[in-house]
């Protein structure tokens, strides 16, 4: 069965809108009665049957719904990378691992300062749908590092590339809380950038004993949050 | 500084050639003493200075070397994707993080019979030397499910969609021994296959709660392997 996607499921909201519409009528022509599933990206999975078809919208009918709550929270905070497909790639892969955020951080030394956020966007909703899952992670568009590191989170992480031996990710992940990692350009961090996140309780951390791209290392820290609660 | 791949370095060669020469002198345009890095893919990791520089080769003299063994082994075996991208992200990604050896598998529900073999091996030499790493993997031209399921390794597993509940990779991986993985097309193995593994002591796992594409599940199921080793 197709799963769609419509934010606005627990609003009362049954209609199929813009390209999950299109995808429903133009490519997949799906006409009334036939069984879909909906979910609203923040948990609710819906089995539903199309109930209208006209040109541009689709209206369904949910026969029954299941509501899911995630016991831990990803947030990702990423130096977009100078080339873009990595950027779409790891929205698509950090999504179907099960990230709950990703903003694209803008550092001293960050190899481009603008995204195509939409794209991010598509990319998450697409993978959320390839993947049947029923949570989209939020994308945030370029956000300045010093705005960053002043929030709270559960447990704040900086990966670090390993020249002063800081712990592994995996040794210090706790079950079960939110997580925050900030993950640096090619560059790195500046020094300054590092000394403000320990002031802000951000702790150093290794992610392996290879040197990885920054989209790699992005991925290697959403998996090792995800494996510490299975 | 620069790395570079020479596979015969100890066999005594001290020469870049093809595309490692290519890319010292007409890419990078090294002179006569300039300090450079040379791997030989399987553990060495050399010093060295540039002695002599004509049209297409360059020599160097070795001034330290160190070699490394690694305690595991991760040898994957995939069904390639549709997408031949996909795959080139895979020997990326898993050279990256540390596999030891990546087969395109064939299953009866392959999605592709053929792969651009020469271009994958390129993405592994460039992720090696990106990474900054001494370990090549070798990459292996399609080859059969049936004759891939009869190999020995010290575990071996054979990831599967979850229906029947089998117990996550991640709670059966014995560090420091030679681990393979099968990781069958988007249209999952069949039952034949599933029952020929088992025959042969492949063990069902489960990569996680969500439904992974064939690429992500093989980065997945390299990285879960390489925490139960950090």
């Amino acid at each position: 069965l197709n799963l769609f996607y419509q934010p606005r499921l627990s609003e009362g909201i049954s209609l199929l809108e813009g390209d999950e519409a299109h995808h429903a009528i133009r490519v997949l022509r799906l006409k009334i009665g036939d069984l879909i599933f909906v979910t609203d990206g923040k948990g609710i999975m819906a089995h539903a049957a199309i109930t209208l078809v006209d040109k541009n919208s689709c209206e369904f009918r949910i026969t029954q719904q299941a509501t899911s709550t995630r016991s831990f929270e990803i947030n990702l905070f990423v130096a977009p990378t100078k080339n873009s497909d990595r950027m779409e790639w790891l929205v698509e892969k950090a999504t179907e691992i099960g990230v709950s955020s990703i903003t694209m951080m803008l550092c001293e030394r960050s190899e481009r300062k603008q995204i195509s956020y939409d794209r991010l966007v598509k990319m998450a909703i697409g993978a959320m749908k390839q993947s049947q899952q029923s949570f989209l992670p939020e994308v945030y568009d370029i956000t300045a590092f010093e705005e960053i590191v002043g929030k709270n989170f559960g447990q704040k992480f900086i990966a670090f590339v390993d020249q002063t031996n800081p712990d592994h990710l995996k040794n210090l992940v706790a079950p079960g809380v939110k997580y925050a990692i900030l993950i640096g350009p090619e560059g790195d961090f500046t020094q300054a950038e590092i000394d403000l996140a320990i002031e802000n309780n951000w702790k150093k951390v290794s992610l392996g004993p290879t040197r990885l791209r920054t989209e790699t290392a992005a991925l290697t820290a959403t998996l090792t949050f995800v494996l510490a609660n299975t």
